[in-house]
C-alpha cells in the first residue's frame, strides 16, 4: 500500500466523514450516540482502519481502536484520537477532526517511511457530546470507572430508552460495561487533536497550540418557585412572577462572570406552565461556568446563589469537574517540537480530559477555528490548518513512537 | 318541582361539577374543549337542565343555553351564564361559578314563585379559554363571527389535531360553525357572573361588583436572534447571546408597565437549542399587556419593541383588542339594584366582552376572591361570597325579566 501524502489523505479521509449524520435542512450534525448515524460512523472507521491495515478493537464501553503494532505483545502504544459524534446540530469538525487528523499521521509517518518502536493506535471515543443520554464523555468514563456501568445502563435519553437498551439494540453488549484494565493498559500515551473552540490561535496568528489544561466546569440548577396568576388582572404589587427572578440572574451571571474573569451562560430553561398569559408557577434555570480555577467559578456561583437564595429559589450542583493539567513535562516537550507552539488551556470537557485525570500521560493538540465558534453548524477550520494539524500530530507520534 | 333554597341549591350544584376534570396530584383543572371531559361538563349542565325542566338546545358552535320559556315565541331573552372549561391546572372558580350560579339563581327565582315576562336562560360557552386551540373565547366569537369558521376549524392544538376534527371526534358537526343569527336573536340581555380575578373587592370589603369594562389586551411576539456558540469556550465578548436580551426585556416589560400603570407579562419563552452548555441561537419570548386604555398598552409595547429592535430581533402582534365597554345604562341599573355595589374594569377577556363587541346588551357581575389569585389551583371565592353572588344574579334577572 502507498499511503498518500497528507493533505491529499486528509481531504480524502474527510470527503468519506462529512456526509455521515449532517442535516441537510441547517447543515449541521445529528450524530447521537447508538444511533443508525453513531453505526454508519463506526463503519466508516473500521472500513478506515481496514484500508490501512490497522487492527480495529472495540473495548468493553464500544470505543474503537486501530492499531499499528501490537500493544499487547510490545508495551503500551502512543494513541491519538478524538470522538465522531455531536450536539444537536453541531459542526462538522468538533470531533472528527481529530480522528481524521489521527488517520492521516499514519499515512504520512508511513509515507515517510518511519518504522515505530513503539505501536501507534487511532482511537474513536463514543458518545463525547452526552446529547442523548446527558453525561459528557461517556465512552472515556466508562473504560476509567469514571462513570459507574450499572449508572450507565440506566442513564435514559428522551424517550426513556435507556443508554444499556440502545447499546444493546446497536449490537454493543452492555453486559461487559466497567473499568476496562485491559484497554487502560495499552495506552502509553494520549494525544487528542481537536478544533479548537475559541480564538486564542486567531489573536496569536499560529495554526496549532499545545493544550495545556481543562479549566473547572460545572453544571447549577436553580429551581425558582413562584405564584401562578392571571397575566390579566393581577396587579403588578400582587404578583410573585419567578420569570422577573429568572431575568436578574441570568444577567447577574454574566456581570459576576465577567468580573471574576470566568465565563458563564444560562443556556437553558423551563417554565411552568410557559403560558402567554399565565404567570408562572415555576421557572427552572441551569447555569453552566467555567474558570481558568476553581476560586473563579466558585466566586460565580456564591454570587448566583445568593441571588437564587433572596428570590426563594434553591440550587443544585448538577456536575463539578476540577481543572485537570495534561501532564506537563509532555506539553513543554511537544511545543518545543512544535517550534515554540502556543501553549493554551480550554474551557471545554474532552475525553483527553478524562484520561489524564485517570492518570494517562494526556497532551492535545488544539487546530485553529477563524470564528472561534464551536458547537454550531459555522464551525470552521481551513483546510490548510487542518493540514498543519496533521503535520504537528504525525510529528508528535513520530518523536514519542521513536 | 320544588326547588331548594339558594345556598343549599348552589351547594348542590358545586358538589357535582367540582369533581370533574379534576388533577388529583395538583388539585388544579384540565378541562379542555372537545376532551372526554369536556364532553363530562356538556352532560352535567344539560342534566342539571333537564331537573329543572329547561330546554337545552345547542347552538352551532356547541354552546349550550337551558331556556325558561321559548325565545322564538316570545322575544328576546334575558341570558346568564358563563364557561366551564379551564387553563392548564387552573382554578375551580373561574368559569363554572358562573354556569353554576344561574342555575342556582333560576332555583332561587322559582322558589319565591317569580314568574318572568321574558325568557330566561343559563348559558354554557365552549372554550372560553383557548387552552387547547390557542384562540380564547372561541365558542362565542364563532356564533358572532369574530373568529371565522375556515379559521376555527383549522384551529390545531399541540397534538396537531385540527378543531374541526377534534369536535367531529366529539359529535358536534363542524360543518355548521359560522355567525349563529338564530341564537344571537335569542338574547335579549347577556349577564356573565365570574369570580374576580383580582383584589378589588377585598380592598373594598365587598362581596359582589359589577363590571364596567374589559381593559384593552394583546399578545406580542419577540424573536431574538444570537449565535449558537460553546458555552465554555467562547469568550463573553466573543458571544451573541439572546438569552441576555431575552432577560432584559423580561425586566423592561416590568418597569415600563409599572411606569404607565399598566401590566405586562413574560410567562413565555422558546430556547433553541436549550442546552445547558450551548450558547442559544434563538430566544422566542411573548409579552402579553393590558391596561386602562390604549395609550398606556401601546406605551409598553412601543418600549419593549425599542429594546428588542436595539437587540436585532423583531416584535410581531399576535393579537389585540381594543377596550370593551358594557352597557353603560345596564352597568348603573345593575349597581343601584345591587345597593350601590361597586363598578370595576378587568383586565382579563371573557365571553361577555366578545357579546358586548359584537352589540348585545351585556353585563358582568364579580365575585370577591380573597388572594385576587386565578389560574392556579389557589384560585378561591368564600362559600358566603357565592351565594351573595347567587341572591345578586337572581334580582337581575328578576329586574330584567319582570
Amino acid at each position: 500500500m502507498t499511503p498518500p501524502a497528507p493533505g491529499v489523505s486528509f481531504a480524502g479521509l474527510w470527503g468519506e466523514v462529512a456526509p455521515l449524520g449532517r442535516d441537510p435542512r441547517t447543515g449541521g450534525y445529528r450524530r447521537f450516540a447508538w444511533t443508525p448515524e453513531d453505526a454508519a460512523l463506526r463503519e466508516w472507521f473500521a472500513s478506515a482502519a481496514a484500508d490501512r491495515g490497522l487492527d480495529v478493537v472495540t473495548d468493553r464501553a464500544g470505543n474503537q481502536w486501530a492499531w499499528w503494532g501490537d500493544p499487547d505483545a510490545d508495551g503500551p502504544g502512543i494513541v491519538a484520537g478524538s470522538h465522531l459524534d455531536s450536539v444537536p446540530d453541531g459542526g462538522a469538525f468538533d470531533g472528527p477532526l481529530g480522528v481524521v487528523s489521527a488517520f492521516a499521521a499514519v499515512d504520512a509517518l508511513r509515507e515517510r517511511g518511519f518504522v515505530p518502536a513503539r505501536p501507534i493506535a487511532v482511537a474513536h471515543f463514543g458518545d463525547e457530546e452526552g446529547a442523548r443520554f446527558g453525561v459528557a464523555c461517556a465512552g472515556s468514563r466508562l473504560i476509567t470507572g469514571a462513570l459507574d456501568a450499572d449508572r450507565g445502563r440506566a442513564l435514559r435519553d428522551a424517550d426513556g430508552v435507556p443508554m444499556g437498551e440502545a447499546m444493546a439494540r446497536a449490537g454493543h453488549d452492555p453486559g461487559h460495561l466497567g473499568r476496562d484494565e485491559e484497554t487502560l493498559r495499552r495506552i502509553g500515551t494520549f494525544v487528542e487533536l481537536h478544533v479548537e473552540q475559541g480564538r486564542g490561535l486567531v489573536d496569536l496568528d499560529r495554526p496549532v497550540a499545545v493544550g495545556s489544561a481543562i479549566w473547572p466546569h460545572g453544571r447549577w440548577r436553580f429551581d425558582l418557585p413562584g405564584r401562578a396568576d392571571h397575566a390579566g388582572t393581577t396587579r403588578l404589587a400582587d404578583r410573585d412572577d419567578p420569570m422577573l427572578a429568572f431575568a436578574a440572574i441570568v444577567l447577574a451571571a454574566r456581570t459576576a462572570a465577567a468580573r471574576h474573569e470566568a465565563v458563564a451562560t444560562c443556556g437553558k430553561v423551563l417554565v411552568e406552565p410557559n403560558g402567554v398569559n399565565a404567570i408562572p408557577s415555576r421557572v427552572t434555570g441551569w447555569l453552566d461556568a467555567r474558570g481558568a480555577d476553581d476560586e473563579r467559578v466558585h466566586a460565580v456561583v456564591a454570587e448566583l446563589a445568593a441571588l437564587v437564595d433572596e428570590h426563594g429559589g434553591t440550587v443544585a450542583e448538577e456536575s463539578w469537574t476540577g481543572p485537570t493539567d495534561f501532564d506537563p513535562a509532555l506539553v513543554r516537550r511537544l511545543a518545543a517540537l512544535l517550534g515554540d507552539a502556543p501553549v493554551l488551556p480550554t474551557g471545554a470537557g474532552h475525553d483527553a480530559g478524562i484520561l489524564a485525570a485517570a492518570g494517562v500521560p494526556t497532551a492535545m493538540l488544539f487546530v485553529r477555528n477563524p470564528t472561534g465558534i464551536s458547537h454550531s453548524p459555522e464551525e470552521h477550520a481551513e483546510e490548510a490548518d487542518c493540514v498543519a494539524g496533521v503535520d504537528a500530530l504525525a510529528a508528535v507520534l513520530e518523536d514519542l513512537a521513536r
